[in-house]
């Protein structure tokens, strides 16, 4: 019996073997398929038209999804940490929207939750030769988060500012109804983004306006340049992922043979 | 005849001797030229004025195409392959509407088709001295191409999620009729294009917009970072990994022939 | 009595000691709660609903903010100097409109300006472990900012004659009113902010637009080029200026004592 | 007579004498009003309200831009090359359109062409300390000219293939008339502008267009990516401007003491 379980362990929460590799790509599948199945029931037309196509596809995935959940929970050694592990969670609330539909009808937010599912990718991906360029990028971002706060701090106050003297300016009539509308204006118009919803109609609103845009093309730069400056650094002067074997030190030269520390061979 | 033929290939295939030159060039023109017709034709003021114009430029056109085809199939070695391949099948895409258009009247859709002679460009840009620099771009974005695909996975789960959250929020009658709407709309924000035919009319809506775009001023800068660093690597003139054999001195230039430190010769 | 006014000192204008810090964290709060304060009452429904509570804490925070700025006046070696310096200046217009409020009737204008408080916040961050990598961000757009100044006034310039030749191309029927008009929509394009709220109607105009909008492709790419140079330049690991008196190694870490190369002691 | 001659051509031509910094400081003020004349001559609200201060203003500044022509003309060496320089026609144009007006009523479009005097501001900043810096700027656009216009020719082919299958997909009703607003459409998308003006609103047209969205993220990063990596290029490592006087190689590294090429010493 033990053997079994480990057996199963492995297929389900590794990807060494051939079965294992096998059971991922499938689960992989499903996952698409089960959020491509939410997407298209919200869709008011396919909804009426497969209606029950949609519903017998729904409690296929649902059936497939709560049995690898309680596989899940009978194989892993300690099952209440499993429960209440982020991804526990997430494969929980995977199957839950379809069950309450039972008990209570209509429930329609509760079906979107089944949204979430998309999360289960990503244990999947954890297993996948991508995961070392998305960990650059990942990496780069990490290193720069103080640099980027500081920026989008910036950001923020200077978005406040904007938006209160957009609304001094323009005021109500012309859509600038309230200091958090001025707000949403100036982040749909620093970010480039500029929908038009509310857009400056006074001279003195379009010239200030203006100044925004021209200031916000410097501003755009500040990003871009902090996360190029930090792949740049990453992905250029590779630093050897040797250790001192005398003193741990690390990041030593690609080309080192002694250690910049302590003077000791490497190895 | 064979080397009527021969020198027939190095005409139409090769860009080697003068006449080949003036044949690429002469092609270069007929294509552009076949192009303009296309577009212009949609347009029904001009299609409705100089009917008879751009119906005789089309056959001329056709003519000049499908002797040129003919010709392909008669000069290269292996006909079938030429045929089937990619740009055979551009080349015969390029002259079959025409042909078609005599048989079903009004086939307007197959006409669009002709659009394909575009790609015949590439062919005859193979051969141009823009290559070089044109192949740098391609290798960086090759290069890249893993990141980018992990970027623009993770850019797909964030759109499938946003779109959803959004359809919650706003509903169907500020235009998030259904999930995909949603999606669409993420996608139109997140890469600041913001056309503004769907954009959020409640405040929490708002809020939430203005939370995807500032985010979207982070995410932005990552397919950008991940470009510029790997054409900064490539374009970064590439010291040689030489030593001076006499003083140890490292980086020297790629043409370097004497050691810029001591002056002896470099071997 | 000296000893009471140098510690409030130390806790007012310092943040070294532990009462210091509890004092700038509070005061962040106060600052942040009275600019929601500012927001929020700017929203009509919320006005009406909560007018009352947001009221008093209006008044609330001006006494908090009085009492504080009264401190600082009798506390610091040269009130004079402190009264017109920035943040004396801005710590004074904090309080102004409410005290304005009650001589005045609806003195709407004036109570916007308490959204100034917003500069407060920076007074406070001055000591805060984020300005290091604020000073990284300001000290590369210092650097460029030659650079980003020639560049902004090319852009003025081009801006200019675009707008002035959308004038006449579109003329005042499809929006373009006057040249600021035409310049207000240059910039609109240019920065790729594009609302839509005067765009090109005739075949001519958008032709010209299309034209602008591919040269904003590069012209974007400028700001962003300049401040990446910049950055990159600043957070490249500098690697010590250090050559080994043994080897003539170069390129040694920062933090090197021994030769990477040959493991003699640098020194 | 000459030495007057050559003291007028060093203050109108040169900038090293302090008459000469004057005449450049004043000359530029006056285009900058100019310019905002013709500006604000075509708002119309302001025309019929200044109508006789913006005439007196235009007049006067004819006069002052006709007595500086005619003084460039007598001063300079070969006057006719001067007339036929390109700052020449500029300077002609400046003034031309004024004194077409007393010949023609109501000349407007002649007017416009005034605006052209902005570009006399470039020859007067051809002597300012800016120069340096935008040269630098230049030349990182200059030197990746062949990059941007291979860059650009892919986009231009992208863009009509996009805009071919967007007028097939949506068709006239729903904005795509033809090709060419069809590509107008898809440059508007791709340059993530966005005005809405045209949008898809077919579920089809929809997807696609998220697709072109999805795939100018990774465009827009290449230009990009090309100044960018340029101007790292040219900012970074500073290569000495010394020449080797025996053999003339150029482009040595800063610390370089011998000629890399001829082993020679540099001095």
């Amino acid at each position: 019996m033990s053997t079994i379980k480990e057996e199963l362990y492995e297929i389900i929460f590794e990807a060494d073997t051939k079965i294992g590799k096998i059971f991922d790509v499938s689960l992989l599948v499903i996952i698409i398929l089960s959020i491509l199945l939410v997407v298209l029931e919200s869709v008011p037309s396919i909804e009426r038209d497969y209606h029950s196509l949609l519903k017998i596809s729904e409690w296929v995935i649902t059936a497939i999804f709560s049995l690898e959940y309680l596989l899940r929970i009978g194989i892993v050694k300690k099952p209440k940490a499993y429960i209440f592990s982020f991804y526990g969670i997430i494969d929980f609330l995977s199957i839950l929207p379809s069950y309450l539909g039972l008990i209570m009808a209509g429930a329609h937010g509760f079906m979107v939750i089944r949204a979430l599912r998309l999360l289960r990718i990503f244990r999947i991906l954890k297993l996948n030769r991508y995961t070392k360029e998305g960990a650059i990028i990942i990496r780069a971002l990490r290193d720069s988060r103080i640099k980027i706060s500081v920026f989008l701090f910036a950001v923020l106050t200077m978005v406040i500012i904007i938006g209160t003297i957009m609304y001094l300016v323009e005021g109500g009539e012309n859509g600038f109804t309230s200091i958090p509308r001025g707000i949403y204006w100036a982040i749909v118009t620093l970010t480039t983004v500029g929908y038009g919803d509310i857009s400056p109609a006074t001279s003195l609103g379009q010239f200030f306006a203006s100044v925004v845009m021209i200031i916000g093309y410097a501003i755009i730069a500040v990003p871009t340049g902090i996360v190029t400056a930090e792949l740049t650094k990453l992905s250029s002067k590779p630093t050897s992922t040797q250790v001192c074997s005398n003193c741990m030190a690390e990041d030593h030269l690609e080309n080192a043979v002694y250690c910049y520390k302590c003077g000791k061979k490497l190895n």
